[in-house]
């Protein structure tokens, strides 16, 4: 998909084809269009410039004039020459091929598109896995700028582990939720996926086999698969994964690591029970099989305190323990943890470091504020009740518009309903006409290959009347398919 | 090396040796040391901890009487039980296995021992690559903080290119050097570093190689050959890189692409002239050999206006540009950029996202206003001014110290001065001894394998009578080591 932040001005005396071809020749001047680089097709340009398509074609007809882009029919049109190598002949970088063999692999198509219509104005969320901004406490944020500015903050580069101070509150924190670590057991990251991607490059052998439940956020990105590794789902249940099929799949997949959102999983919602847990981490151990425990969701429960994470019975550090501010107050903080053995962490500090020299000061330093100031809990507290709000306000929308349409669980905490909907039809017609009607989905099969009948509804981002109105038409389009 | 943040309280009633045990139990306990864990050596935790050695020989023996741990001579001590597997028995985790097999490197040995000494109270830092604490603007940090306040600031997940405002400022400030970029074309990174890291495994195939200078500091760095890259030195003159010998270093090396520091390279502090930078260009076109040109010390010019980047002339969107806020400005705001054509801007978007989900909403933020208030303008001009009365500082010591023991040439802008040392002594134990002083040196021969007679002397960091003593300091060991 094509975007640009670029906008023709409809009130300047320039015509707009002329300031069309004046934006592509300025792109082409800079370099920022290189030769052979592929022009978006006139229809896309002109719907997101705002203008009619027949002023696009003349812009395009201008710059094919100069010779500077040349039209294939089937193969789109492409830039051919810049006004330098009009002059002298160079042969031009060929950027293509760098960009196709990288080791790292491009996000999932569904994923790019999801990522790009998020930024489209006024689209309907229905699926983003993020707080609202307005849950986002911005109030409380600018007391924490003022009070930085009266602290005394470092702006070097930070210690491989992160800023002590930070890894003393978080060692805190983990206390209240039954966990033990010393803040040298302690990795400050940049958000959890870092800690996905630093497990990935750090840990792994090319060619091993990561089990996850089935579905699992961790299909969705290409985190593990890019450094050489394959996932397998195993089957859950209302409890959370099926611990009694752990041996079994860890033998037939040769699996060096389990990856588990045991509270409030993405995107199911289940919430493991402490049964499971043990059951889980007595499976681990007999297997000898590392657990990574993602534990993001952990704070956002609504009725009452949910079992100890697993890595407080973790007695042998099989454990590695995940956590973030992004899900529960801000993912722009970009701040999350890995809490495991010290050789482990160390060895990720090494890499991290290799990777970026560590995460922001100004964000570690905010972090500590939100711990020491007892500002965070006191926002859980309100972002807890504001979320169960929303999940009431949901389920009695689904049930209005959807109990003849879908099947679905309540969930106890987090973000998401893990919609099964009845009617067999085309999740990817769903997907297009419900994103041409303006509303973005999560269809499941970016969880889980196999989950064709499902979505991911989120309940934590879009305003209420959206999500009224997005499942309301969402229900006609469903309903409409069916026929 | 092992380092820990707790010490023993000498002024406690309990004796040390207790709480060393305790300490250490501590650790089995959480699983921060798994069985199989090599202890620290009593010599090393006894300085560590600043006790006696017999005071730590006295709390091994009480933990092997407890059947923890095991001194085995030859191979150290190890954890060899948990008080959790003395009653269950359970295989443990085997945690070393992961750690060796992971895809990245760790760190060359001689940056993990820097990275830590770099920790150690009241060492003088002679090679440094960052700006002393007190050159780094606090005070204006702080009224930047007062002015978030009044923002309206996102807290979410950015754009993948990162903030647009922010893209827009660096745009604008781009102008300013030559370099005509819109904001779709610019990306914003954690620091240079993550553009290497996500260059390495967004554009290049395994078995590719790097040309470099040589020395370069991108030797330091394991982020190329981590990606199973590897990296090839080209020599340098006092114009900077040799242009001359690219075509052949290409072919002899299937280049894939040429990584240079044209502005106050680091480590040798050479500025490539304009006719170099020309020549450059001229060659990488000729050959096709993309161009990522590392500006991030572009302002600190001491004397005049340098001459323009590479990327001002590049007209065919060859040169992939890369600059930072780290070292003109402050580091811990992990914040830089990198300037190309944008389907290549937008490959390394994606895989960015994959990466981290972007940079801190904070630092971008931040860095909006350092440039919009011109806070970031009269800062350099302070900057480059203290820098230039360090440079002549360390100058006139090196000539009243060393003017018979080392050559070097005189810097007009960033932090380096490479030191050749004439007596063919050991750097090595010049690294040691100095190190057991007091004084962290970075020697050259991280920078290029061969490169045994240099070090890195930085002006940037230590403060001056530091840097006198040191350097007074050092003289005296390469005297006697040349004996
Ligand atoms: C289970 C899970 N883990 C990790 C993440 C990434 O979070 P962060 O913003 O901390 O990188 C998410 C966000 O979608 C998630 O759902
Ligand atoms: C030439 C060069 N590039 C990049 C970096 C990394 O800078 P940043 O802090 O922006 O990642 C350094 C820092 O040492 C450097 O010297």
């Amino acid at each position: 998909m094509f975007t640009t932040d670029w906008k023709p001005n409809k009130s300047s005396s320039v015509p707009l084809h002329r300031q069309i071809t004046d934006f592509i020749k300025e792109k082409i001047t800079n370099g920022e269009w290189t030769i052979g680089y592929k022009l978006p097709p006139q229809r896309t340009l002109a719907k997101e410039l705002g203008v009619n398509r027949s002023t696009v074609v003349t812009a395009y007809d201008e710059l094919i004039a100069e010779g500077l882009i040349e039209g294939k029919s089937g193969s789109g049109t492409r830039v051919v020459n810049n006004t330098w190598n009009l002059l002298v002949t160079m042969p031009p970088p060929d950027w293509t091929s760098y960009v196709k063999v990288g080791t790292h692999k491009p996000n999932l198509p569904t994923i790019q598109e999801i990522n790009q219509a998020e930024f489209i104005p006024d689209i309907i969320r229905l699926g983003t896995g993020e707080l609202s901004p307005n849950l986002i406490p911005s109030m409380a944020m600018k007391k924490i700028f003022h009070q930085l500015a009266n602290r005394e903050i470092s702006y070097g580069y930070e210690e491989p582990k992160g800023l002590l101070p930070l890894r003393e509150q978080i060692a805190n924190y983990l206390k209240t939720i039954g966990i033990y670590a010393s803040p040298s057991s302690i990795l400050i990251v940049s958000g959890a996926l870092q800690a996905l991607q630093l497990i990935s490059v750090g840990l792994l052998h090319k060619g091993s086999t990561v089990l996850t439940e089935k579905p699992s956020y961790l299909h969705s990105l290409n985190v593990f698969q890019s450094a050489g590794m394959r996932l397998m789902g195993i089957p859950m249940d209302k409890e959370g994964i099926q611990a009694k099929l752990v041996k079994q799949y860890k033998k037939q997949q040769k699996a060096a690591l389990l990856y588990t959102i045991p509270s409030f999983h993405n995107p199911t919602g289940t919430l493991m029970t402490m049964d499971r847990r043990k059951q889980l981490l007595d499976t681990c151990q007999q297997e000898q099989l590392p657990l990574i425990e993602d534990d993001v969701y952990r704070e956002l429960w609504f009725d009452e305190h949910l079992p100890k994470p697993i890595k407080s019975f973790d007695k042998n550090g099989l454990v590695l323990y995940l956590g973030s501010l992004s899900k529960s107050l801000s993912p722009g903080l970009r701040i999350g943890w890995i809490v495991g053995p010290e050789p482990v962490v160390e060895h990720l500090a090494d890499i991290k470091m290799q990777t970026d020299y560590g995460s922001s000061s100004l964000s570690q330093w905010a972090a500590v504020e939100w711990f020491s100031s007892g500002f965070y809990s006191k926002h859980l507290n309100e972002v807890r009740e504001q979320l169960k709000i929303r999940r009431d306000f949901t389920l009695d929308t689904l049930n209005k518009y959807f109990s003849d349409l879908a099947v679905w669980q309540k969930p106890t905490g987090g973000f998401y309903i893990w919609l099964r909907l009845l009617p067999l039809i085309s999740m990817r017609k769903l997907f297009e006409i419900a994103l041409s009607e303006g509303i973005l989905l999560n269809p499941g099969n970016v969880y889980d290959h196999h989950a064709e009948q499902y979505l991911r509804i989120s309940y934590s981002f879009a305003p209420l009347p959206e999500i009224h109105d997005g499942l309301k038409r969402l229900s006609m389009i469903v309903k409409m398919l069916a026929k």
